[in-house]
């Protein structure tokens, strides 16, 4: 992408409103816009980091055997009323009256949808185990919305539902989730551990919240520190095998690591002084198993092996997609900006032309951005005919991880300048070397056709 | 995907309420549940086709030079306050009242928002051309919603706005629009034909429908058979070139082709009597030059090149992605169910095991599988224990364009039979030769990486 025929736009100011880095730097970076309290547009720029979550999101899920579909914004409320939910929500739930006078609701999760499919449409033991989930809109109306993509009142969330004979199985399912939601996190560049939460409106009994790490957070935090040297990493998992999967849990759930909420001082103390950690963490996910808590008020059975009906073992397990985008923000920045992960940056590389309008200049950025492209990377060149200062200053607010620049001064020596965001540290090469380091660079990130592999970015594919 | 592991919930009977085709068809194959009157559950199938059919027109769109973003669905009703709209528009707009007691609406179109980011955002005519557009969720609260998907309430479109510092800018704006919308529909193997239309609520002097030919459609349309002939094809176009994209409007909207809004007999009649066609069509994409008609009282002005403000001319363009999976169905369906286009088939070949339990079908079956899936392509293998009847009838219900069928007595051969959907044509070859035939069959749909390749295709990647 040329900037000249982009829609980047970027703040000068610091908006008054803002309070935590998130919400600044995606204002100032042009990612978002306030169109009402707690409702954002997703500039560009902001669109694109969104979407590349989604598709990882999806590519983890699909991974791990969980199947795709996409389930309304808007609901009856007939359902809710079902379970008991519909009284029981409170003023968060937006609840509308369409014109036929019929009571709906702007769906904050999903439960009830999905158990309706589910009972509607599977009657037999031998269709299980099932996880269906979708990435979609929700609203939650928030009586003090604010951090803007953190806490708004629509945004966008995964959430998946597993449908099981029995509790075994649906604990099978619950760590299965446990693995992707890890996968999932270290591929956008986060650290998010997984901590023994409360269940709150959506009920059960075993539920983790996975947690970044965080000065903003909104939840206290303790935990033994030796938890945040675990990797998940690209080891193997074979999402069938109930032991491995169950092996995974145990790895990253053994060591304590709890929200306020369910906070134990007494066990806390326990562990050696020099590894207790107290911090803020952001929740960035929830899983949970709460059994037939929703199959036996709606009836959701199944007929089981011995042809009696069985009400299956469920749980539920959300991604705050558009949460997150502000999560790794909070995670990872500096006072110039946004500091992307490879993974997720909008941009794979910046293109700086010192001198716009340089005959050689121009020649030379044409060139490396050709290059990028030819290689499948996604460049934005900063063709604007600006100041210098002015070029470095947005690139390091909107955060790519990597920046070429281009002088006449460098270019009489056959050099270009790559610079990583990072670390600020720049090296001087020949521009050829250049593209080439920076295909290496996002190597392991790139897709492979046809097959979900490991850390498939879709940014290497055609219309972002 | 093995169908055994699939949630493809197919149904037997023909469901009462669905009058059309594509609404039986839909229900039928699993492709969607009603949640609520007219508000629809996507079931993976149906997310699958919803998917791809978004995914060809943001690529099309990308190409155009059209930026990608996205706005909230929900709205505050003072913007459309602003416009004038919010009295005007009518009980189909959903009206929302929130906890603050704050009017919002769900967004059945979007030209206020985006007016509102543009001037806050953009001040110089430096800055155009500029066209946003986004796909996104809407709302219309149909007082009688029917056919499915094809009059829903909560329907998914894309609606993209231009912004242009002239009237003959923005109307080379409605060109590209033209342009990209015949590419989209075609990649879709739809033929849509542009009507001059009336332009609605929207407003504007300039405006053209896309309709495709179908005995269900909605409007009584009158063309010239002369029309039908024309196709955009693989010809090369630069979106940049204003005689390029007005030729294309010339060449696509010179012949008579108007829907009954528009309709004028007289001229009509002056048509050679066997070239006149009067038929049904359904709405699939709108374009609109509406001048200054939001920009002028919202205030949305740039800075013209003698420093005077200049309120900006704009369009808007959108097209029905939820509802063209219906428009396809309707176009392409026979008695035994639907029949899908390669370029949006949610599989692309189907394997029959006939004898699934047979070590050495069962073997050749997994064989052909993973080649399939080694080329890159993304087959349905029917592994489930059931007769050869009832897989050739789900086989034909969900419309895949290619079949594979294994048996034990081809196999005894070395052969397996290669189906085409649409003519109902079978050929005995090698099970390598299915395989190298269904991956020359979809390379023109085959997208190639960092490139906005022609009928690049999202299901070679890696999610779905």
């Amino acid at each position: 992408m040329r900037l000249s025929k982009y829609f980047l736009p970027v703040l000068k100011e610091t908006p008054a409103e803002a309070q935590i880095a998130s919400h600044r730097l995606m204002l100032r970076a042009g990612m978002i816009k306030q169109a009402s309290a707690g409702i954002y547009s997703w500039l560009p720029l902001g669109f694109k980091v969104l979407r590349k979550l989604e598709n990882i999101v999806h590519e983890e899920q699909v991974r791990a055997g969980h199947i795709p579909m996409l389930m309304p914004t808007l609901q009856s409320a007939d359902l809710w009323r079902e379970s008991g939910r519909y009284d029981a929500y409170g003023p968060e739930m937006l609840r509308i009256r369409d014109r036929q006078d019929r009571d709906m609701l702007y769906g904050p999760t999903n439960e009830e949808l999905i158990t309706d499919i589910f009972r509607s449409h599977v009657g037999s033991y031998r269709d299980l185990p099932l996880t269906l989930y979708h990435i979609q809109w929700k609203f939650r109306d928030e009586i003090r919305p604010r951090f803007g993509v953190m806490r708004g009142r629509e945004f966008f969330m995964k959430d998946g539902y597993n449908f099981d004979l029995t509790k075994e199985d649906a604990l099978h399912a619950y760590n299965r989730h446990l693995v992707s939601y890890l996968r999932t996190y270290e591929r956008m560049g986060l650290q998010a551990i997984p901590m023994r939460a409360d269940s709150g409106p959506i009920g059960g009994d075993d539920t983790h919240e996975f947690l970044v790490l965080a000065e903003t957070g909104e939840s206290e935090v303790f935990y033994d520190s030796e938890i945040t040297d675990l990797k998940f990493g690209d080891r193997e998992i074979d999402y069938a095998d109930k032991a491995q999967c169950q092996a995974v849990l145990e790895e990253f759930t053994s060591r304590y690591a709890r929200t306020d909420e369910t906070h134990d001082a007494a066990i806390f103390n326990q562990i050696p002084e020099e590894r207790r950690r107290v911090a803020r963490g952001i929740e960035v996910g929830q899983i949970f198993y709460f059994g037939t808590k929703y199959s036996d008020p709606m009836g959701a059975t199944v007929q089981g092996p011995d042809g009696k009906p069985v009400a299956v073992h469920m749980g539920s397990h959300g991604i705050g997609v558009s949460r997150l985008v502000g999560a790794i923000i909070e995670a990872s920045h500096d006072d110039k900006g946004i500091i992307w992960p490879e993974g997720v940056t909008p941009f794979h590389a910046g293109i700086v032309n010192l001198k716009q309008g340089d005959g050689e200049a121009d020649a030379a950025c044409e060139k490396l951005y050709s290059a990028l492209k030819a290689k499948g990377l996604d460049p934005l060149y900063d063709d604007r005919d600006e100041r210098a200062g002015g070029k470095f200053a947005t690139m390091d607010l909107i955060g790519l991880p990597w920046r070429i620049t281009v002088g006449p001064r460098g270019l009489k020596n056959g050099v270009v300048e790559l610079t990583s965001r990072r670390t600020g540290e720049s090296e001087e090469m020949a521009p050829e070397a250049a593209v080439e380091k920076i295909a290496e660079i996002y190597a392991p990130h790139r897709g492979e056709a046809g097959t979900v592999e490991p850390m498939a970015d879709r940014s290497f594919h055609t219309w972002m």
